[in-house]
């Protein structure tokens, strides 16, 4: 290894950490929000007096599933999120503050997932689920709006990027995230219609976004490692 | 690279260590308080044989504003926090015990903000706002006094900073720090003339940092690296 | 050190970095979920006029046992699934897309934990304790199986292993892991015979896992570094 | 720098890294475990149509002072456990399974101690407040223990510390954690006199600890560093 190639490794190791503290600090944020979810999984109560106490502990933790299935799809999107996340840090090598403050506005809203996953869990089955699934869908609209941001104030001059970022690659990351918004602002909307439609565009929003990542990590090398 | 000039760089990394792991765990705490926070979101219980329940949950929802109103202020104010934190411990290479003190000190309030957060939402729509916006308010005075503590015990004998920072960026510093105290002092008096004063005020300041900051960043190249 | 030494080290660094992010992530997750297994202690309430108040608190203290056999069984497994998964990650220098997959399965699943503990801790003196106790060794299941997917998506063509792991670490390693498949499901049966033989057997696991990883480290040294 | 001094820097980096591991997933949960303490403080609930409603807030907030004060001993108890963890690992540069096993143990007793600061700020002016208090401070004692199995665990064949540690520096440490076993004990005990003694005594105890370590790290620069 040449002096110039162990320097150019050294700084740029050194340039990384510009944006490692902000990335250290958005990982503390999401593994804390992501497993705080649990507290949306409550031990139910059975009546005093239950005659047959085991079967109907089973029944009552069964009859919960719209807590569970409110959880898993919370938990895969903020899981798919911080894989989202990690991928933009991964193409930025410096951060300003628009950078700063759009990061600061997703991980808000980030943090926020925990309650409309409780209202979900809440009213699923109930005639107000309408309303719930709504806001539900209606935050990862905002999440969606707050990637977008990021990603636009990170891209936009290219002076936030490493410059081994390809154009290719800044429009492909764009146009998957662009895609999020109208599917997230239609599941907001169906939700008046069928609250369960809404909670199968969540579904398969993360189902989708998993083997798009899968395709595209067999493609292209540099946004795998 | 010069073999000095590489064990330089090697030094100073390994300088930067000893305040490392104090800076990773108070960004630990920074990240669980701020997570925390969504606690204050509660979901509303809608009457039983509710006749409008869709309409009824967007209103109950609509009527949380004072708790979503806290927890941006909070959330947001947390953040400028650990920004700030960050510029200090950035310009810091070793720390004593008095530092390390006053580092506790501000990261015992940090980790309280969750609780007059949950106050204000409380009673912000209630006769005792006044009381509850104050106890908001007061706090923000107290994590102020820790800050002027922490920045003063790293600078006032320069012995902890990092030699290439001026006095120019030392005063800067102090002179932004010093500016937070009598604005909350005031917004903690005019709570009991009008509580959304105060919260107005905080809002304020927040946002009047984040611009600072984004100012402060375009011209000082040592406070965005 | 020969440049072609100190290049691979660096590289080696490099490369320990791509999965880096992830560790630190899933040690983000553990770290929250073993510790918010602490509100499943509860603060006992005294019934109002109470005579004698000190030893009735000790009495409510005391009959809160199986909570605290819980907390003990959980923080022990949750703490040895973490050395697992810090083994498994030793190993590995590279990451795709289904391991990250299994990896993410793993981390919802142990963010699970908390809630089959506070059943366990709220239903073990009660007749419905089969029932509650089934779920807590079911979920242990679902882990053993995450982490088996893990091991397999992560060494079945030893495309993501460090090219150090020698075939007898792989195996041993997968050996140890499918051992508590059929435990586990046993405990998981054993709960309607017995509640209190499923919190037995949960109990050995950790201590025999303890134990084993005990031996291990001292016949094998890759493992323990 | 020559090739050897560089090689053995990076070495002994490498070395470091062994135990990296185990200290930042301890630091996450010493983080969680800190910040988890505000739960303890609870917003009061005014009685409906109560005529004075800001003063009587002001009232329920400073009734609540158990809780405060509770907060405060537990919260500067922990960050000292931190710190003392801190400087235990810093010794240290390798691991082995029983020193992972104390600090497993340790780490469980540190994300209790929330429990114990409740029981605390429930019953501290009730009849119950002996029972409460010697909880509070046995927790302390176990604590205690397990530090003092974790620094024996590291430094009895030395086989774990850092080569460079002194002999006088082992004795100092263990010297300094032996003493807090009989004042816990004491402060368990004195519980049952007047539960106010205990609480005395835990907060003379970190702030004894607290002055100690201003004064040790003046003198003694390696553990400062």
């Amino acid at each position: 290894m040449s002096e110039e190639k162990l320097d150019a490794t050294i700084e740029k190791e050194m340039g990384r950490k510009e944006t490692g503290r902000i990335e250290a600090f958005s990982d503390g944020v999401f593994a804390v929000a992501i497993t705080l979810l649990v507290f949306n999984l409550k031990v139910p109560q059975l009546p005093a007096g239950d005659t047959s106490p085991v079967i109907d502990l089973g029944k009552a933790l069964f009859n919960q599933w719209p807590s569970y299935l409110a959880f898993v799809t919370s938990f895969a999107t903020i899981l798919i999120m911080w894989v989202s996340h990690h991928s933009i840090f991964k193409m930025v090598y410096k951060s300003d503050s628009p950078f700063l403050f759009a990061n600061g506005l997703l991980l808000m809203l980030v943090t926020v997932v925990p309650f409309p996953t409780a209202l979900v869990a809440a009213y699923l089955r109930d005639p107000a689920a309408a309303m719930a699934c709504a806001v539900y869908a209606g935050i990862f609209v905002l999440i969606n709006i707050a990637y977008n941001l990021l990603w636009w104030t990170a891209s936009h001059k290219r002076t936030l990027l490493n410059p081994d970022v390809s154009d290719a690659q800044v429009k492909s990351l764009a146009r998957n995230m662009y895609f999020g918004f109208p599917v997230y602002l239609l599941a907001t909307l169906l939700a008046f219609l069928n609250p369960y439609i809404t909670i199968v565009i969540c579904t398969m929003m993360w189902i989708y976004w998993t083997f798009t990542f899968f395709e595209r990590s067999s493609t292209t090398e540099v946004l795998e490692s």
